[in-house]
């Protein structure tokens, strides 16, 4: 998480899985935790959306909170999509599935989506680690992710993988 | 919903809404209910999906209770899949969005889909009404379907649309 | 080719590459190698069809040929999608890319489609073979492909496995 | 075309139609008109994709042409895909279809696509013009894909919609 971090940035974390089930599936925007999740996501200036890769496509709980967002939600943001998957066979699933509906909300700018195999994943209690070239593979898409959002640190400062977490304003 | 049975069928409803949603959303398929619609599912020769379109594809709940079931839920299953929406413009959702997903469940034969348009639907508290043009399409779409699961009646006892319902066994 | 053979299927491939490219190309259906191609497709109850993946998509040439036939040249045929690539992050390519494309011509059932990844392939000169896996999974395929037209052998007759060649009305 | 061009930027228009159609399909990059279009996308900063919708999906003859460029062909580049079409209905080809092709090519932004519906299009001998509506949208698209490059023109120097020709480096 600190890797979004910098002194033009604010992050947050928001776990889909621990928004309360009932107002999340009846999108019921008076609930005091959603109507607090749709504001971060109204505030925030860029997105990083993880998702596990099911059936083929995004998780059913990420759709379940992008459906209960306004529909140009997106507008003017900034968005990196990234995804777990236990197969490389499901890499396609976030250009072809997921990028579309990001796209529909009137995102101005889906930087390069990135896939991590779940082999190369470590979890451990609420942390998560990945292998050197995973990281190294995140840090760069982060680094563009900035660059989009107008303030990419210089590349030179972006030292060595540390890549403790995988953030996000939304994990479904 | 008698349009679908028939001397060789039984037809059943399951209201992915009226699951219960903790237990949707945790995959948890000990909740009776649940285990009931996994069972439901398992036991069909075939599944028509009813899904309404938001952010340019099928509706998280949707996705969500397919996420619960098993990887190859569909093997061996005629499927026709139906989706209602607000403009012409969200058509292509149900074979580039959802068809992959039921694809990667093993589905034996998805049958054309089907879109309707909003304005071409009435709800009259729980009951569904549609117009003729689209309510003789569904008629068609459903001896289809008939045909694809072995059981169509002559098609000259197609008879009037009668069109009171769009039903199927998942609708979310 | 004579997997797909028997008492009651003839067999024909058709090779885009070997079209005339500026008939072809401006979809000149009085050519008499389109002509005749197009005709092909007509006439035929099922269709194999096998594609490189590129970038992420179905080869350009098979859709110059798809683009040339009718709106609904597979109305009522049963079609078989197969394709080859580099690597398996390219399998979705054809669920999510070639699928809807083959739906919106009218496909009465589109069976499972194959990947075959090309390290599993061998070309010499004009022959084609693949490794003993893929060729089983591949006779299955053809398997259920003859199945949905109405004409497979007993399941006990598949024999071993004698893919010697991965054949189809159009491979582009 | 003049919408594109400014103190900053040089504009060319590549017809794909115009291309040697046998050396297109053999994507034979030593033809010198191939090479000169290879060449051409390889310095542009920024590429406007047009194509009309074919069955559900971009022509073949854009995809001929993609699919000889390098992998990532687009890598560093902006990108704006439009499309005409005959129907709404054809309106997720764009983002569903073409946009993971043109993301599997590395470009850096695709800013949103656009898509026209041909009775809004008035074609006249070589000149392609456009209603108002549908003129003041494509500029608007315009003025993101030059933001998007980096020299934008001030917004109120945007004028009066003159939009007398979809131009862009590839059109298919």
């Amino acid at each position: 998480m600190h890797q979004l971090e910098g002194p033009l940035a604010t992050v947050r974390h928001i776990r889909l899985r621990d928004l309360p089930p009932a107002a999340l599936l009846r999108a019921d925007a008076s609930d005091p935790q959603i109507a607090e999740a749709v504001a971060a996501v109204e505030q925030a200036s860029g997105i990083v959306i993880a998702t596990p890769i099911y059936k083929a496509a995004y998780s059913g709980l990420l759709k379940v909170f992008l459906d209960l967002l306004p529909q140009f939600a997106l507008a003017g943001k900034i968005v990196l999509p990234c995804a777990t998957g236990g197969s490389l066979a499901h890499v396609l699933a976030l250009d072809y599935g997921l990028r579309p509906v990001l796209q529909s909300m009137g995102a101005r700018h889906i930087v390069q989506s990135q896939f991590v195999l779940e082999p190369h994943l470590k979890i451990e209690g609420d942390s998560l680690s990945v292998d050197d070239v995973t990281g190294a593979t995140l840090l760069e898409a982060i680094y563009h992710f900035r660059c989009a959002l107008g303030h990419a640190p210089p590349h030179d400062q972006l030292g060595h993988p540390r890549p403790e977490r995988a953030d996000g304003t939304a994990s479904g």
